[in-house]
Formats: C-alpha cells, structure tokens, sequence
C-alpha cells in the first residue's frame, strides 16, 4: 500500500488516502519520496481550474527520493539511486516528438498527477525513462523544485540556443523567475529582473541580476528599447506586451512560461520591423532535464525555501495560497 | 537630369517630373532602369497611408537595369552589368545588424521611395551594397518582383532553417504568395496554399502547392491540426490565427510577412503546449537577395507578370488598385 496525502473534491483538505500501486509493471520504477516541492501546477489541480482532476486526488510533481523498486525492463536505475520526477510521469515512447527526444511536446505524455497519484506520499510510482537521477553534490532538500520551475526556466535556454554574450530578461520573480535569474546569470547573460516589487530588489541582485526594472513603469520599459535578446515572462498577468516586444532587439523573443489569462493583442507590424518573435514552451524532456540538474549541481544553483513536513501539508498549501512563499515550498518527511 | 513619374499630392496621377540627382557619390552606383515592378507598398507611399511620403514623389523600388555610372569606391560592380535594386537603396553599413550581414533590420536603412526618389524613371541611383547582380538565365523582363516580393517569402526559408522536410503552409495567393509556392516547392517541402478563392485552385496547384485548404472554411483548417512546421501569411486581413496556430506541429511557426490591421489576440497556452512561436520579417539582406536570384534562376522560378509600358504608369496603377492583377504588374521601357 502507499500511504498518500489527498484531496476528495475541489479545494477540499488533504487528507491521509491509502492505495494500492498494483503490480509494478516491466518498465516502472517506485520512489520512496524524501522530499517534494508545492508548485501552483498542484492548486490548479487541487482547485480543478483545469476541468480534469479526479478525486481523490494526490498532488506532488516535484519529488526527490530513493529507487524502491525497479520493473523488470529497467536496466539504468538501480535499487538505491536518488532520483527525482517533476512533471510528466510516462510519455508514449512512439510519436515523432518522443522518437526527437522532445517527449515535453508528446501529446500522450503522462503528468504525474493527472489521472494517477502524484508524490505527497510515501511512495509514487512513474515510467523510467521520466525519472532523473540527481547529480552528486545537489542540496536533496531544495531541489525538488528544480524538476518543475527550474526546468521550466532553464528550457528555453537550450531550445533557442542563447548564447552567453546575450541580454536576457525576466518578467516576474517569483518561484519561476527566482531560478531564471540564477539560471541565466550562471549561463554568462547580461540578466535584467522585471518585478512590480521595489522591496525585491536587493534579493533579485544577488540572485543574478544585473539590472531591475520596475514591470509597472512603462517609462524604464521604453527606455530599454530595442535591448533584449530574450524575454522570458513567468506571470500570468496581463501586461503591455507590445511594449515588452519594443525591449526586444532586431530578432529578439519575448517567451512564456507563464499563461496571462487574456489573449496577447499584440501588433504584427513591430514584430516586422525587427524579425522578432513571440512563443511559448511548457516544462522540458528528460535529457535537458538532466543536462539542467548538472549545470545546476555545478552552478551552485537552488531554489530558495521554505520546508514544511508532509504532516503540515495543509498549512503549506494555504501559505502558498497567500502568494507571500519566498520562493517555493517544500515538503520534507 | 533624371526624367521621372511623380505624384505631387497623396493619391495624385503621376505626371513627368525632371530632378538633377546631382553628383554621384563615392559609393553610389546609376543604373539605367529597364523595367520596374509596382507593388502594393508603392501605393501605400503614394497614398501617404504611413504619413511620410514627401511630394513630388516617384515610387518604383523593384528595378531591374544596368549600370549607367559607378562612384570612385565601388570596386565589385561595372558599367554596363545587370542588376536589381529592391525596397532598400542604402544602409548605416556602422550598426551591429548591418556588421551582422542583417541590413535590412538596420534603423538607419534607407528605403528606396522614403526621402528619396524610385525607380519609375529612366534612371535611379542606390549605395552600391544594395545593388544586387542579376544571375545568368534571369528572366530579366519579369525579374522586379523578386527584389521585394520574391525576397520577402524566400528570407524566412533562410532565417528559420526550414528543412526540405519540412510541411509548409502559405496564407493568400497573390502578388507574395504566388510566388512563395513556387519557392516553397523548389525548397522540397511539401507545400499547402491556404486561399479563399477557389477559381484559383488549379492555378495554385500548378505554381507548386500540393494542398489546397480554404481560408475562410474552418473545419478545413481544424482538419489539418498540428501539421504544419511553418505557416507564412502574405494577407493583411484578420483572419482566426488562433485556428492557424492549431494547424501548426510542435515547434512549428506562424510567420508573417503581410500585416493584419488589427492585432493578433493569440491565447499563450496553444503555444506553450507546442513550443509554437509567432513571428515576422521584413524584406532581406543583400546577401539572402543574392542567393535567392540565384536559387531562382536554377529553379526556373519568376513572378507571373501584367506588363505596361512606363508611360502607361496611371493605367497600371489602376489595374494594381482593382486587386484583379494576376499576379505583379511590371513598368517596361
């Protein structure tokens, strides 16, 4: 049996929910969790904002722990390992994105806590190939995170091949955008922090910015013109976007990560002007996964927390609901 | 002197106008105009739709001639060669994206009928590094169009690394998009004409499209959901991107080369799902122009073509203006 912690319907009390895993199959793995981060992904889930959650639920996608048990297909994880599994938990394994090793745009993907049990647990299960192993040197405790937020920062780094003589921005710093600011700083980028907080300031500097400019002001928007190879957003805020998209140099990106709400009502004619582009990426595949834990393990790179034990797990669910959580929480057992 | 066509007020006939273009630069080549295309920006100048144009003004910026006369520093142009001189005359030749061999995003550009005087006339003058030789096999009375329409389709093969492999989609068959199947076919990819007219489906087929989708019939593009890796729009008109970005693969790319009136109001979360990206370019560099005269002419490709004699200029601006021409219309001497 797994001894879990979930929710029996929207935004309902986590409570203790045993279940049984069923027989290991051929090509799984089962963790024991040491500890696992609280991401917003969780509350939309608990809060079914997304229409798909079924209860009872258990969320937790960014889980460290122990190798427990291995299926009988697996040969590069042994009994033992340490581990981590963030947010997709299987992948096809058969379609043209899986097959490009870009199994994030799989659309049979699995996330671990849609229609399965994710890692506020004891145990949690998840195909092989999505679980990573964590590179000697990483603080355990904090990077539970990293397997969600980080990697989710950390992708379009790779994917859009930005190089260390380039500006950079980021919009937003909070869980996601404390860690581009590491992320981006240890990658060799002039880094500018957008944050509509003044007090964040100081931190945001010793995270890895250079520069700070305040996401409300639109005059130090505009004064920045035409700077910015990239801009990552992490809000889900509805911005000046046309104005973000003035930051940007001649063939520059203003990129999200995070989702506004509201359609982008952008204007085609300065995207034109200066062959720049507008996109978007959800998480990353399991190879950048690991290539962004070393990099990590090297940099010095981790969220910063604040930990809870599994048994406060409500408590920690209203603390992130209060948006004061300075930067992430975890769970620890 | 240099007899010319001018307007002197927005929207004005063209009348004869004579101008002394003084003595010619260091770096400046005349060239005795053969033949000049007439494309939609002339008419938006003319109109003074971007509140700029200065009166007398002479529109004409898809020139193909010869060398009249060379500044003392031109060394790698002579007197007598043919060349094309397209949207752009000159450039700042200082600025990091001119250094970059991106001279059409350089701020300092000069276009070739903004502050200066085109190419409907018996001679037009342009910086030597914007005057493109014209390859051997060039159809020479149907070449214009190239210079500006031809190189607006063909940069973004060059500036996203699109793959023969690749399925592309082209929005709106005329002036751009005729020309872009053609292209897009040579490039070996497999090509969709997306277009709201269907007296021209069997025109389209035979220019190089291997589809044909309606525009304007949604279910025809929901029906061809998550294929494409590139879609280009040539169109001004505000058509429902939302459904085109669904049409696109994972990591696929809306592009625009014509601009929609309103703006674009996208929803983040299709992109993000498929790390899709939206994006736009103008025109080419002088080097990309080079390139695609040259892959043009192996290919056999060239603008279908009205043609007009200059002194029928008014007649042709009218037939431009009916939207009836199929597909540029060419000033000949």
């Amino acid at each position: 049996m797994i001894i879990a912690y979930a929710a029996f319907e929207a935004k309902g009390e986590l409570k203790r929910f045993e279940y049984d895993p069923d027989i290991l199959k051929p090509d799984e793995v089962e963790i024991n969790v040491d500890f696992c981060g609280i991401c917003h992904g969780d509350i939309n889930m608990l809060d079914n904002e997304w229409n798909m959650t079924q209860y009872p639920f258990v969320p937790g996608h960014e889980v460290i722990g122990t190798i427990a048990q291995i299926g009988e297909r697996v040969r590069h994880l042994s009994i033992g390992q340490t581990v981590g599994l963030g947010w997709f938990a299987g992948y096809c394994n058969e379609c043209v994105h899986c097959h490009s090793g870009d199994h994030n745009l799989c659309a049979g993907a699995h996330p671990t806590i849609i229609g399965r049990h994710g890692g506020f647990a004891d145990k949690v299960r998840a195909a092989a190939n999505s679980v990573i192993p964590i590179p000697e040197g990483t603080d355990l405790e904090s990077a539970g995170p990293l397997l969600c937020a980080g990697i989710t920062v950390f992708n379009p780094l790779i994917q859009f091949d930005i190089k260390p003589t380039d500006k950079v921005g980021v919009i937003g710093i909070g869980g996601l955008g404390h860690l581009a600011l590491q992320f981006f700083k240890a990658w060799g980028c002039d880094v500018t922090a957008f944050t509509s907080s003044d007090t964040k300031k100081a931190e945001v500097l010793e995270l890895g910015a250079h520069h700070v400019i305040n996401s409300r002001n639109q005059a130090e928007i505009e004064a920045a013109a035409g700077k910015f190879d990239l801009i990552v957003s992490t809000v889900d805020a509805n911005l000046n976007w046309n104005a973000y998209i003035g930051a940007l140099r001649p063939k520059g990106r203003l990129h999200f990560v995070g989702i506004p709400k509201e359609p982008l009502d952008v204007m085609v004619f300065p995207l034109l002007a200066g062959q720049r582009s507008i996109s978007a990426s959800p998480n990353g595949s399991p190879i950048n996964i690991e290539k962004m834990l070393k990099f990590a393990s090297r940099h010095k790179i981790k969220p910063i927390i604040e930990k809870y034990r599994f048994d406060q797990i409500n408590e920690a669910i209203e603390r992130l609901r209060s948006g004061k959580a300075r930067y992430r929480i975890i769970l620890a057992k």
